[in-house]
């Protein structure tokens, strides 16, 4: 499987390429521009000391990753899906990663948006054939780029589609530390959303920037 | 400090109660039933071979708790407080460790509320000069019981009054193997009640009673 980032250059993408193209996943990492995309795509190699790893642009990317990955800040998350419409293959998933989140006063807080997360809210503009999930909302980008840090949390996948869930499942049970969990239908986005707002929330009083869930006791 | 519960003889509050006592917390079980308090309270000294343990009626435990817990079914919370509005002192803390939950053809699911959470429902209803904090939302009943199980995870207390959540975090830290931690302001208690939900649905796809939240990394 190539895995592909729409917004390739950010830091919750670079991390997670990161951790795929170490666990041996072929990574393309797609930006607007051509050279973010081959910067990101050169750091990435450097770190890691390999080459599975390129940068290209999002719509050169896009037809050619059976699994691509929504990285861009969560505002501009529809926007990308739509500029990006005619680029989209049957049969891909797309994978939203955002959390609607802005500061109040040096606070993070959450978004409440009308479809109740935005993944909800990107599925409205995903075309016919593709299928959305939501997955890698809390998981903070800075644990993902600190490479050796052992990751030892949980991912939640949620979707409607349960063959699309499983290859995003099989995609991060590649990544050692790493659990996917099946968090069910995409309307749990709103739960893995709001658990993001209390992660970032306790890393600030804490300051840490490294707080991640697990689950005990399954 | 004595802790005290509202309906005492669930076994979310039987389970909190046995962690309670033997970490040398004195608590007195409620119930409006007499016989129903006392026969919790026994069962709860036998387990422990304690005697720090004592059941009584809702309305003559209440006035001589500073922290009392409220472990009512969820649907019956607003109820119970409206009952013993005259039995309240100033200056207690009411802890509300409800989740808004229903079963739709087997599946558990949570009840959408007006106020966005039960907590904030039962804010509506709680006398002047007594502050409500939700906390032990997430811990399962089955695993609190088990009193040689670790428990191994995290509390997240929330309230608008800070010296309110303190007193319930100093309670659940003589708690072996239990991290409290803040969580904000009331309204917190959405993200809490919602990743209870997600924990039962874990649960059931894992066929586990056990699954239960612990931040990695803070």
């Amino acid at each position: 499987v190539t895995v592909g980032f729409i917004g390739g250059t950010g830091p919750e993408a670079r991390g997670l390429a990161l951790r795929f193209v170490r666990a041996g996943i072929e990574v393309v990492l797609g930006s607007r521009t051509p050279d973010r995309a081959a910067r990101a795509a050169a750091e990435c190699r450097s770190r890691l000391g390999t080459m599975d790893v390129r940068g290209a642009l999002n719509r050169e990317m896009l037809p050619e990753c059976e699994v691509v990955f929504l990285t861009v800040p969560w505002e501009q998350a529809t926007g990308a899906v739509d500029t990006l419409r005619a680029e989209f293959r049957p049969g891909q998933v797309l994978v939203d990663v955002t959390v609607p989140l802005r500061f109040a006063a040096g606070t993070p807080e959450r978004v409440e948006l009308a479809e109740g997360s935005n993944a909800e809210r990107i599925a409205k503009h995903v075309p016919e054939g593709i299928e959305l999930v939501g997955a890698f909302k809390t998981e903070p980008a800075h644990v993902l780029g600190e490479i050796d840090l052992p990751l030892d949390c949980d991912t939640f996948v949620c979707g409607d589609s349960a063959a699309a869930k499983m290859k995003v499942m099989d995609i991060a049970a590649r990544v050692p530390g790493l659990r996917p969990l099946d968090a069910g239908p995409l309307v749990a986005a709103r739960t893995l959303e709001m658990m993001t707002v209390l992660a970032i929330q306790l890393n600030r009083s804490h300051r840490s920037k490294g707080g991640r869930f697990r689950i005990v006791g399954l």
